[in-house]
C-alpha cells in the first residue's frame, strides 16, 4: 500500500501556465500528485461549476507519482472531479491551487478560481492551501516563492489546520526575496468596472470588462494588501460561511 | 426629473424564465424597472464574470418604466453590465435577483449565480436582495411569494439596511401559505456530488455531475433550513468578507 500523500493540485490558468508546473514538482517532494487542472484559462470562475453540460477528463501524463488529467470545466468542476472520480479508491490528503499568476487578495477572493479550488477542498474536508503571485506574466520567475510553498506545504502536513479554514498565500511581486510571513485579514476593496465599448466588423456592439482595484482600509495593518505591499507572503484563512451575524437581530426588528 | 427609485433585476435561471418575470412585475410596483438577465441558463455559476471574452446586451423589450437588455455572460456580469453601462446616468436604487428556481440555502450561497447578483449590488454600496424559492419547476406556482416580496422591498426601499449586507430571501415550497418570516443563518452542509459516466458515441468518456444536499447541523435553531422545513420565509444577512478571524492567532503560531 502506497504510505506517500496524495495532493491533488489545479489552478484557474489552465493546465498550460508555467505557474502550476512549479507548484507541482514543489509537491511531488511531499507525495504522489494528482494534477486536475482546467483545459482553457479560467480566470475569475469563482466557485462556478458545470452542471448543464458534459465534463470530459483527459490524461495528459503518467508516470510514477505523477498523474495529469485536464478538464473541460472550470477549477470547482476540476477539483470535484478529482476528489470524486480520478483519485479512485485512494484519499486525498492535500489540495493545492495556484501559482496563480496574479494576487488573490481583497473582494479578489470573491472571484478567484485559484480560491474556487480550495473551497472545494475544505467542503470535502480536506487540508487546502491556495497560493499566488502578485505577476501576471506568463512568464515570470516563479522561484523566490518555492521555499515558502515548501515550508507551507511541510506545516500543513504536519499539523492540524484551524477548524473549518482553508488557506489563501500571496506572494507579492519582488526580483529579490520576501521579508517574512504574515497572517493576515482580507483586505477591503472594489473592483470599480470600466467599459471598452466596441463596435464589432458586422455592426454589432460589444464590451470588454475591465477593472481596477479599489482598496477602502489601506492603513488597516491587518490586512493581506498592507502586508503585502510591505513585501511579506501573506496567509490568510478563508471560510465558507457569508452569514453577517451582527446583522441578524437589527434585521429581525425592520421585520417584525 | 424622475423621481421613482430604479431597480434592476435579473437572475440566473435566465430570462425566459417565469421567476425573473414574477419578480420584475413586483418590482414595477415599486419603481422604474431596468432588466439585465443572462440570455442563457447560468446556475451554479456563483460570482464568474468574464474577462476572456466580450459581452453583448442586446435591448429585448422597452415601455414607460421597463427596460429589459439580455446578456451573453453570467448573472454577476448582468449586474456589472447593469450598473455601468445600461443604467446609463441614473443611479440604481435597488438590485433585485431572481426569483430562483430552486433554493439558495446552506452551501448553495457558495454556487449560486442568483447570489453572485446580489453580491455585486452589495459592493457597488446598493441595497439588494436574493429571492429563491424551493421549487425547481419551471411551471411552478410563484403567488404565495409575492406579498412577500411586495413587504420585503417595502422595508428595504424605506429603511437602511444594516451596514455591508445584502440579502438572501427563500420560500419554502408550499401549495398554502407560509408561516411568517424568520431572519437566519445560513445552515452548514455540503453537496455530496455523484457521477453519471457516460460513453458518447465516439467512444470517449464524460461525466455528468450530480449532488445531493448533505445537511450538517439539521437541529440548529438558527438556519435557513431549519425554519424553511417549518413553513417560514426566511431572510439571511450575507456579507462579502471570508476571512476566518478566529483562525488567526493559532494559524500565526503554526507560522511562526
Amino acid at each position: 500500500m502506497n504510505m506517500r500523500p496524495l495532493i491533488l493540485v489545479s489552478n484557474d490558468d489552465g493546465y498550460s501556465f508555467p505557474g502550476i508546473k512549479v507548484l507541482i514538482e514543489v509537491a511531488r517532494e511531499f507525495g504522489d500528485v494528482l494534477v486536475v487542472a482546467p483545459q482553457l484559462h479560467q480566470s475569475a470562475k469563482a466557485s462556478s461549476i458545470t452542471i448543464t453540460d458534459p465534463l470530459r477528463a483527459i490524461k495528459q501524463h503518467e508516470e510514477p507519482g505523477l498523474t495529469v488529467y485536464t478538464v473541460n470545466g472550470t477549477p470547482a468542476d476540476c477539483a470535484k472531479l478529482g476528489l470524486g472520480v480520478l483519485a479512485g479508491d485512494r484519499k486525498v490528503d492535500l489540495v493545492l491551487s495556484g501559482i496563480n499568476h496574479g494576487h488573490n487578495m481583497g473582494n479578489s477572493v470573491i472571484y478567484s478560481g485559484t480560491i474556487g479550488v480550495v473551497i472545494e477542498g475544505l467542503m470535502a474536508g480536506i487540508k487546502s492551501v491556495a497560493f499566488s503571485y502578485n505577476d501576471y506574466h506568463f512568464d515570470c520567475d516563479f522561484s523566490p516563492c518555492v521555499p515558502y510553498i515548501r515550508r507551507i506545504i511541510d506545516m500543513t502536513l504536519k499539523n492540524p489546520l484551524p477548524k473549518d479554514v482553508c488557506l489563501n498565500v500571496n506572494f507579492p511581486k519582488t526580483d529579490d526575496q520576501f521579508n517574512g510571513i504574515k497572517v493576515t485579514t482580507t483586505s477591503l476593496g472594489v473592483w470599480t468596472n470600466t467599459w471598452d465599448h466596441r463596435t464589432d466588423p458586422r455592426g454589432i456592439d460589444y464590451y470588454w470588462m475591465l477593472g481596477e482595484y479599489e482598496e477602502q482600509n489601506p492603513d488597516d495593518s491587518n490586512t493581506d494588501m498592507y502586508w503585502s505591499r510591505r513585501g511579506y507572503v501573506t496567509v490568510t484563512p478563508i471560510h465558507i460561511d457569508q452569514t453577517d451575524f451582527e446583522a441578524i437581530t437589527p434585521l429581525a426588528k425592520l421585520l417584525e
